[in-house]
């Protein structure tokens, strides 16, 4: 990480716009080719997702270490593996980029440019999937990143291909992506009033695994990748 | 895993919480969205299991090892890999954190927290699946560690991604997940009558299994990870 | 890459044959076998085309840096990692190959040899997903191997994986696959009028994520594997 | 490599049966679960199979190379990596494995123990294809272990991954496993019939590779694994 802030700003952008490209994206063909059948849909939508994060983190760790989501950049800060002064960049970054990446598959598909979601994920159920969703990735990249780093991309992937099936709200785990997919009418949709309480049930999931990493891990450094 | 024990069996607990959460939960979603179509239930409950385990084998290996289950731990405590004195709270902390599994999924789906299964699975092929489910299991960990201790993730991910298909009960393999299994009543669940037939079945293939393990590694440390 | 040009030139087209073979196969026998349901035989198409870019770029790296796209080797060209004067054997082998693996999958599956692509992908939806695809892959590609080189089969693979789900053209991203595939009435088909402009989009992309590379690494080296 | 040839044949039989069993068993699974989706039985056939070659693989390389399959062995005594003195005890643990995999997958399911294939499987296109599909696996597994050993078993599982739907015969590539094959009369079997063709293809496919593998890399050692 010694590029420069812009520089990493830049690959924040790009690499969630390419991965909300790939949950809405895939969200879209799926959804119009399976006929109906959820299930295929979201297999599919599922092996698209799990598949761009292995891709996308491989690609871009090397310039910003591919955090793609404000709660891995908070949970670094806290963690002292980013200056607290750069996690608004790194989060409007993320924000701005993965708006454009619900844009950018729109143009692919020829759908409004813009939309507001209609999908209901509310309740209480739909918010512990969220915050186990998240509490279950952070202490699979902190975790994974001690016993190689080279893993950390496949674990990324491989957990949010998991979590797509044992979360009720289908693991979103990421307030950038949360807030981008608020603007897709598509499968992956979520509706805007649905946002601020999927947004906290992340934020709490990550500072659960916080405490519980600061346990594990007392001394050692504990900056990801 | 110069971690004391009481950070090692938290994670023993989390870890095999998550992995049960992973089956049961997934499992849940699959039945939900898969209309009766059975082998697209369990292709999606094969490949979120399978995932969980590259994600949390990665992550738990440089804490507690990531056994996460009952007959890696006491076949490690056979081969030197762990003294006997700490095979009990791994033990406990497997099949505690089983049972906390299948209860976070129950919480994610919206189902009764504590249920009993009532999926049987009996008889001797059941048993037979499962002897030969588990006996390959310790041969992939025991084997793969040495061909490079950073493929162990996937080789145990692989593996019980084939044997949720190759074998007829759907490759167990495991008496903690076993046990929690026991206590959900959805897809994934089994019939607290058949769980000692299956935890004996898995006993006796790591027993196997150990056996040819010295037979091949006569003399090296045969400690995995 | 210490292999005579010739070597390499006979890596590509060997290698850039079996996996338009696999493009090509894979979906005549998803089309055969699926009954209809083309969100099922587009994931095994899926599923066979990622893995076996898995397999051939680990398997032709060690001999022609395992290119398979004429989009790769002229960004390499442009980045100092190949000389000029070897773009054209590499290209003329990647297409060469490209329409041999076509006319193999034919062999294989007992279909006419040769015949002229009908499947109609045309407009700017489908250019603009060529170039968004074309676009991640080059990012992918020149990220993954300063991350590790050993990731860069995986990342391919896992892209396109991705890439097939989240573009409206199904992400050919490669030239010499999308003029082999112009000669095949199959599945994975184009017509031969709608080639110029898929070539014309993935060529802009390949420019695009050239410019943001020298943005991100300025002076490092730049050659992939 | 430096385990007894008696401890390297065991491996080399208990690794090919579990691989014929994972082949053999998720053939039946597939076929009662999937009502009559053949795309959807092959697909669940395909990822059982592939995902067990990564782990038997990675299990079995540091105990006898995990060939798992004569062509292998054939080719490595060819090229330098084992002495023609030990492939028969290699090639008759493997057959015998395989044929003992069907067993322990017919016992597993609860179906005859053993049975004769009635699966058509000839003509010139299925020779052609297993002529491609050995070809193609010989041809990965000499190049992937110059790039890293360490993906030999991704490389191979990923291959046949993509192979079992790129070929029509679903390639087989392996002449123990093609044999053992025909002694299941379930959704993985074959003609005895049919076999000879199989296996004469198979070899010719490897013997292809070997060429090209000697003109690729006419000093270096080409000992795979």
């Amino acid at each position: 990480m010694t590029s420069s802030l812009s520089r990493r700003a830049v690959a924040e952008f790009v690499g969630t716009l390419l991965l909300v490209a790939a949950v809405v994206g895939s969200g879209i063909m799926a959804e119009r080719l399976s006929g109906g059948n959820v299930a295929l849909a979201l297999l599919a939508n599922t092996i698209a997702t799990g598949a761009a994060l292995v891709a996308l983190v491989a690609a871009f760790i090397p310039i910003s270490g591919a955090h793609l989501n404000p709660v891995v950049t908070v949970i670094s800060a806290f963690d002292g593996g980013l200056p607290w002064a750069e996690v608004p960049a790194y989060v409007f970054s993320q924000t701005t980029g993965g708006v454009a990446g619900a844009m950018t598959a729109h143009l692919m598909f020829g759908v409004p440019f813009v939309a507001i979601g209609t999908h209901v994920r509310s309740g209480p159920a739909q918010s512990f999937s969220e915050f186990i969703a998240t509490f279950g990735l952070i202490c699979t990249i902190w975790g994974a990143v001690r016993f190689r780093a080279s893993i950390v991309p496949f674990a990324v992937g491989a957990y949010i291909t998991a979590a797509y099936w044992f979360t009720a709200s289908t693991s979103f785990a990421n307030p950038a992506v949360t807030i981008a997919r608020a603007l897709t009418n598509t499968f992956s949709g979520i509706r805007p009033i649905d946002v601020p309480a999927f947004v906290a049930a992340q934020s709490v999931g990550g500072m659960g695994a916080l405490l519980l990493i600061r346990y594990w891990f007392p001394k050692s450094s504990r900056t990801p990748v």
